[in-house]
């Protein structure tokens, strides 16, 4: 299943078309989305970690609880899914294993970022390595992939300047990997920019709201836009919504809670501020 | 954390009053549930079957992915929960098993019935064993628990005649289990008649529509009444309006896929058809 | 590596050679049999069990724990490895919940048994499934493999009377299954019976002291013969010794300890004595 | 179990008499190692990685899958386990996480560790943590502790100069952790030096020939005492010994095998070699 699963990725991304993709967390979304009509799902770590976990993306999650739950979603359907291995759970050797764990587990698609994670010690909360190490790690899970269909993506987190985000691009673009995945605010200035600097597949994850259509995008050389969790954060809210209802015997439709932003529901209940004070009191001001 | 909400779950108990009880299955349900006022939240394997696996109550869930949301579920919050034990998994050492691992996991309740499962070979779907070997699996799970605050719940699926029903909770009693959970259709006759078979506290889980108030429920000695995963079911069905409404560009509230109904979703989704077809293939009509 | 493997075993089962298999239980032992030259090894539930939870093999493991096993001992080497699928844990939908994982896992064999396991209430000890029944899972079983160089292996505990044994091989060998196991004391006799009855390769489980030899077995149509954990067991006596001399102060290579018998030791720590008594407490004499 | 566990090892702190640690690993090592006699037992990291993954102390091994094998040493006997809990998985969050996880497996003794581990790309093997990092790290641990029988011991890796230990025992100790570990090669000259530094419990692990007794030991403070995974060791080579004497045939009891090194076999089948290969290939000269 993950084999065909794959040869549809690898499809997708040599098309001149760019699609939606879904945020998949269980067998049931990824079942949906399969039906529904997408071509491909992602399972997120900042997802998993609130499934599991119940907390915020700050990096608790072990690399065995998000290869767990990628098993459970890339084996319920035949929907190619992209699992986001972080920054691979370490160094270079940890990327390896990364690797490994969630190719047998399924996935059609590794993101592979260039983050400095969890939070070091009195540093800021986003750190991005160096490029010649985020060179090597993806040297590395190249080398650690078996199945030759399963695809390496690239994810940079690099903002700002531009010509910082295209440096990064350009190098990872020379080590072999199958697409680039831009995180953050993308404007179509700089998706044509990154023309200049690879000629591989792109793919967004860019959780405002979008300036481009899909044809825009398809034009600028992105295959694959991803524009966030609400698929997730609607289960929440619709979880805590019929809590309400049935604790206040309102009926159902009634509307209760509906004051209620999914996106706070998820931050008070995953403790949010909670983890921001510990953040501070351990590791320094932010 | 366990241990308060054992007390907290022993005190429900004690006390002249029902309490609605919640349907948790991952932190931030458990969190969410407490947070609103309930008392007392359930995990069901049904759920869990469904989450992890994707697939209808078959009884494929194993021992080890119950344990494991259960601790999932109880160490998120200071809610008592109850976590279904289905029959204890096999015969009565694995009940002490069960018992073991759940207790480990935080549950505060645990309740164990009376039903043959998984479906044998050739035998209809409900199947109840004998009395005593529900007696013989009660003592086993009472020798089994460590921390006597944690409560241990004989439930019956016997459905009729009445006698059958008070025959089972008469015998089940005297093992010095700490409360009754009757699964079904009840009604206030029963519940009457029930009265003269048993003192302790009663747990009512009943998916129709109540035909009872609380107070009536109170008088009646039910301590706790579940009447269905609709926290869970709403959330699935929020994942797939979510799904479809990316897909088709439709606007966030609008009535796309309002037509589809929570439960035929999940029982479309997690395969009810095709595994009725196995289960006839494979071990006989049903 | 799962594919390779399975491939090397199919070959193994066509060739004019019975080998002796190796006890493989982690990752270590998985590479050690392959180096020293063994063509195949077994994971065993006894053994599993032992190392897991620390108990014998009355079947409170998993699947979860013995997959996770499975997975660690077969990704560890290019060896193929049989693993031992108990009587499929459950029914036939459970048995086809158990080919998907061992499959995922990396086995190339997967053995499936006509016992009735746990032990039922008041029932002896070995219990055999209808005839009918262990065709039924093993259909099940061919139904739920993916890849068609997993070989699926029929295992009966049928002991006697002879016509027995030959019912079930006979019967087994007709829905498709890829090779015979036939476990306890074997025979030139039983074994020159047996090849009437089928035309599979078959594999011995004989814990007895090995009245023929390889050739012998190989003229009878044995392909893998199987004599016991002894790498396990000595493992476990020399961890015992190896502390005994620590605690003692007694140089390494004294004889302390050396009275202590391996299968003894494993009985006396993993509470043999005390789960017999549980088990004529709560599941009737033996 | 665990609470006892825990009394049991806090009277050993406060007595005046030294301990020499048992390696356990697995259920039937922490039941042998309670029935000798000893009075606790230590589940390495480096032992669980050979064991679960096979792979060399590198840092591969996740916290999910250290702390389900502690789980099963601590609940299997009544001995008190100290778990290592390497440098706490990330950053000081993570260290609370680490807590959580081996308190609710049933860890006596936790120990938290000075280095940056895995190794960072292009810094040599061992790196030390500054002494503000590691004393926030133990704070953090102490916050999260639920049970304050649970003790929280600070190992350093410091090595020389003498001064630079000396600092960093002096700096934990004053963070309101139950014990010091020092790791490496110790001196009675070290010891005496390290009475002025701390009035807490000593833990020595050092996998030198002893050159003290206990009892210069105990006057020196220390009260635990350990010295190798040789319990471990003897159980691998055993296996190798056993597998070997099975595939050529030899009698049990020859002397095949015997000129092999358990060490040397563990580095030979755990590939030491081929992942110094990696990690020079991937993070730079050693």
């Amino acid at each position: 299943m993950s084999s065909a699963a794959r040869m549809r990725l690898r499809e997708l991304l040599e098309t001149q078309q760019c699609v939606r993709c879904a945020s998949v967390f269980d067998p049931l979304s990824s079942r949906m989305a399969d039906d529904i009509g997408f071509s491909v799902g992602i399972l997120g770590g900042s997802v998993t970690s609130l499934m599991a976990l119940g907390v915020p993306d700050i990096y608790l999650l072990t690399l065995s609880e998000l290869a767990e739950q990628a098993r459970r979603v890339c084996q319920a359907s035949g929907l190619p899914v992209i699992v986001d291995g972080d920054n691979g759970y370490g160094n270079s050797l940890n990327v390896m294993r990364t690797v490994s764990e969630l190719e047998h587990a399924g996935a059609s698609v590794i993101t592979l970022e260039d983050t400095i994670i969890p939070r070091p010690y009195k540093q800021p909360e986003l750190n991005l390595s160096s490029i010649e190490e985020g060179c090597s790690k993806l040297n590395a899970a190249l080398r650690a992939r078996r199945d030759p269909n399963l695809a390496i993506v690239a994810r940079t987190h690099a903002q700002q300047p531009l010509e910082s985000i295209l440096e990064r691009v350009g190098a990872y673009s020379h080590t072999g990997v199958d697409g680039i995945c831009i995180f953050g605010k993308t404007s179509k200035a700089l998706l044509e920019q990154l023309r200049s600097a690879t000629d591989l597949p792109l793919m967004l994850i860019d959780y405002n709201k979008p300036e481009m259509s899909l044809e825009e995008m398809t034009q600028l050389g992105v295959r694959i836009h991803f524009n966030g969790h609400k698929a997730y954060e609607d289960a929440v809210k619709a979880t805590y919504t019929s809590l309400l209802e049935l604790h206040t015997g309102a009926e159902s439709g009634s509307d209760i809670g509906s004051e209620q932003n999914a996106k706070q529901l998820i931050s008070r209940f995953a403790g949010q501020q909670e983890f921001k004070a510990l953040s501070e009191d351990y590791l320094g001001p932010v």
